[in-house]
């Protein structure tokens, strides 16, 4: 489907009565939805927003999901039993629900009103991948209901960010090389991130290090680093520090500064050297976490390679019941 | 201050209109929030929350901040230079603040409308430490506004929760000197937890391992541990798995039996067999998070004992400029 058109199409059937947009899915699709909650909760004086792991929007469901409510889900294989629950139980309470999946024969879709049946793998142009596309439609539903003051240059930002990627994909081609050669042989890796790219944080941890390497993994939000976790900095522990753009990059600039003098072990990845800084200042710092998912997938494939550890091998997900 | 003489000047002074509750604070003190957002965000039909740490509230501040907001803030020494910001930030835009400290000389009050000196230590009632005030001013001031049908099972909780946390503290009494001789020489551990004692996962993975011990550690919802995370469980690996009563009990059993077959460094700590469902079902999840603190509190203590390393031993924290 395309976005306006589902846009409109949501208004119309709630009669301009849109009040909440709740963000549901599971692991790594949850992780593409943390920026557009972020946008939400920082830009809306009227739209708020929640973020869930599938299984607690069913467990304990929020009493103000209703008809004023759209529920986006997302799920890649598109038969995750909770976030299928979830629009079960969001279109009962009379939510609309919109869902993302690759798999077109995906169980979501028959708990969806509207669907996306989006593109995947390194040649899509990632405006097509569920991240950009679930911002798009989180923007513009924005825009609809408040009219937002920075929609063009947003507009602008997606049609720039795959260009973006392209260059800073260049750029670290080499310094990848580098990362894996360097910490290969390491166990455990902090991953501290910090506003519209704390979710990124979180999921290079428990994705592509947790899940894809079997590796220890924690993430740390640049500003609560500092109010105990940083205790556990020396020269042994390996960090990645991924600097956004923005507002919040303050939080992130100050990590390093400590991080400079007290470890040894730590790898930057900055989105504004990167060439974030191409796309308007007034929106760049929600195309962070698209940015850093693709530069950091170039820092797991290096990683997997040198440890012959192949992204895809798994010994409980899709294997053992649970 | 008197938490219901709060609740009415608050509304008093806005007239009646309160929309948003915010939670501004860093690690500790934030973990302490973390539940009465959870019931904001679970039970309220028209109020809307938020939980922040505080830099990041500083620097990307949210737009629906003004006159109908109330944020409430906590220091336990006072002077958290991001918290003393965000609560100048929130007054400045019209904002009512509520300072919680335990240093009566605290600048956070200069910043506070109303203020909140909290008892602290072994011998005080939890019902006076702040993480049970800001869940009292919380469920009030939602009840002052939308008539929270469960508030006397709650105010009965209020009074109960420190008689069941004294009587599960001596239950855990010999379980923890055994814990502390099975893990004392591990050098990381994984907190799983869901529903309103996920903070306090986090809190125990932050502030009780991380900061206290210099111990790696990591928080993992029991409903995204299926979805990336579980792929690192291996029989060497420690575990310490939160079981809530309440709505999401159901996340961590399913947890409990997975790790129950792939794990063996398992501690599981059970709210419901500690005692907690002697509070009215209408409310006790939302006293979980009070009991666990305590009941860690008592596993941290055993931790530090058996590994020589007293629980106030800091490198940074308060020593070094950052």
């Amino acid at each position: 489907m395309d976005v306006s058109k589902v846009v409109k199409e949501v208004l119309k059937k709630n009669e301009g009565n849109l009040k909440e947009i709740y963000f549901v899915a599971c692991g790594g699709s949850l992780v593409d939805m943390y920026v557009a909650d972020y946008f939400v909760k920082s830009e809306a004086t009227k739209l708020v927003s929640g973020w869930y792991t599938a299984n607690e929007f069913v467990h304990a469901t929020p009493k103000k999901l209703g008809s004023s409510s759209v529920v986006i889900l997302c799920s890649h294989g598109g038969n995750t039993p909770e976030t299928v629950k979830a629009g079960e139980v969001a279109q009962k309470l009379g939510a609309q629900t919109i869902g993302l999946s690759h798999n077109k024969k995906a169980e979501l879709l028959n708990v969806s009103d509207f669907t996306f049946l989006y593109e995947w793998g390194d040649e899509t142009n990632v405006k097509n991948n569920p991240m950009a596309i679930i911002l798009d439609l989180t923007v513009s539903l924005f825009n609809a209901v408040e009219q937002y003051e920075h929609y063009a240059d947003f507009r602008d930002g997606v049609e720039k960010i795959n260009t973006v990627i392209s260059k800073a994909k260049k750029q670290v081609a080499n310094r990848v090389k580098v990362f894996a050669n360097k910490y290969g042989k390491e166990e455990l890796f902090y991953i501290l991130g910090s506003g519209p790219s704390f979710g990124h944080a979180y999921g290079f941890s428990i994705c592509s290090l947790m899940e894809m390497q079997w590796l220890d993994a924690a993430a740390i939000h640049s500003g609560e680093y500092f109010h105990g976790p940083f205790e556990v900095t020396d020269k042994e522990t390996p960090f990645i520090l991924l600097m956004s753009e923005g507002r919040t990059r303050a939080l992130d600039e100050r990590a390093k500064v400590f991080l400079d003098q007290y470890a040894e072990k730590v790898e930057v990845v900055d989105s504004k050297e990167l060439g974030l800084d191409t796309i308007s200042d007034t929106v760049s710092e929600f195309f962070n976490p698209i940015l850093f998912y693709s530069v950091l997938s170039e820092y797991r494939e290096a990683l997997a390679e040198i440890r012959q550890h192949p992204l895809d091998t798994r010994r409980y997900m899709g294997k053992v019941p649970y």
